[in-house]
């Protein structure tokens, strides 16, 4: 069966995939919560965030069949990695900058980075913190500054803040008003989204 | 029975309130997720606003007795209120201005408002959005740019964003370096928190 397309639907998908960016993106470290994985996958649709990658090896990924804003991840690319030397290779050999949250002596706050370069935010499990091998691979931290009495951000809020930060930095250098995709890999990602 | 307070904890304590920012408030209408009353609070503890006004009047404020970052609800002074009129009223008296999120055509960007000046930012019921009293009492629109397919975000988000514009802007105009509060305001908070 051929599912019938509107017109204004396929404009809107047009619109949406030339804003995208292809170098900005998260590794989410065993991220467990349902409703957190959920919220972090709508911010990434949010701020134009193309794809991102799975590091699950403690915990499931959950599943998102149930959550109402699960429809967010239909529109972005995920990809599972189970090797974390694999995975960070493969961002820094594309010259990917990799950033994990923390608040060690010499992390440094969101408003601080430059994130119209190419850059991949790990997000970590809520408990356990970022992996021991994946920290080891990946020490430059992040941190959102806290002038309050509780010394946490709820880990969707952290993305939405660091997203929000890299869009405002890459909205003023006009990123999203021009294709981060060739137009070959436009054209092959139209196809897809059309039939989805 | 009097409570054993360290030194340190003043000190906290202290800290925390000098950053408190007295005129950048929330009004919360009628948002009934405890995970995203919560989460709200979390975030204004941390970005130091000092109180928020619950504006209930079609939803009951949830029981928050059994979420784990309850917690920040004890470091914001929450003021109910059941007269938008009389609550718009007295926030303008005050020299505060409102704006509520939303997307008709003159809603403006978020990184288009000047947050050093006293404002409130209503956040409202998921599902019902503005309560139409209170709307027509503060027409002014503020929303949060989204180039993706999913066309809206959860409360809890789009407060922490608008937050952390607030204290970007605040921060860069060392409103977190001087107590908003006066010398008579901080000491009888510090008598009070000492003891919480």
């Amino acid at each position: 069966m051929i599912r019938q397309i509107t017109e204004d639907r396929k404009k809107r998908i047009d619109g949406v995939l030339a804003r995208r960016q292809k170098d900005l993106t998260l590794i989410m470290d065993n991220i467990w919560d349902p409703h957190n994985v959920s919220a972090v996958l709508r911010s990434c649709d949010a701020f134009g965030v193309a794809g991102v990658h799975l590091y699950y090896t403690d915990s499931q990924w959950p599943d998102l069949a149930k959550k109402t804003s699960g429809s967010a991840k239909k529109w972005i690319e995920l990809t599972r990695h189970v090797d974390a030397a694999d995975m960070v290779g493969h961002l820094k050999a594309q010259g990917t900058r990799i950033l994990r949250t923390g608040f060690s002596e010499s992390a440094r706050p969101v408003m601080d980075f430059d994130f119209t370069k190419p850059t991949a935010i790990i997000l970590s499990n809520e408990h356990r913190g970022t992996s021991p091998e994946l920290a080891e691979l990946a020490p430059d931290e992040i941190y959102i500054p806290m002038q309050g009495m509780v010394q946490s951000f709820n880990v969707s809020v952290a993305a939405a803040i660091i997203l929000y930060q890299a869009f405002v930095q890459r909205d003023a250098a006009g990123m999203y008003d021009n294709p981060s995709f060739s137009r070959e890999e436009l054209e092959s990602l139209k196809t897809e989204w059309y039939s989805r």
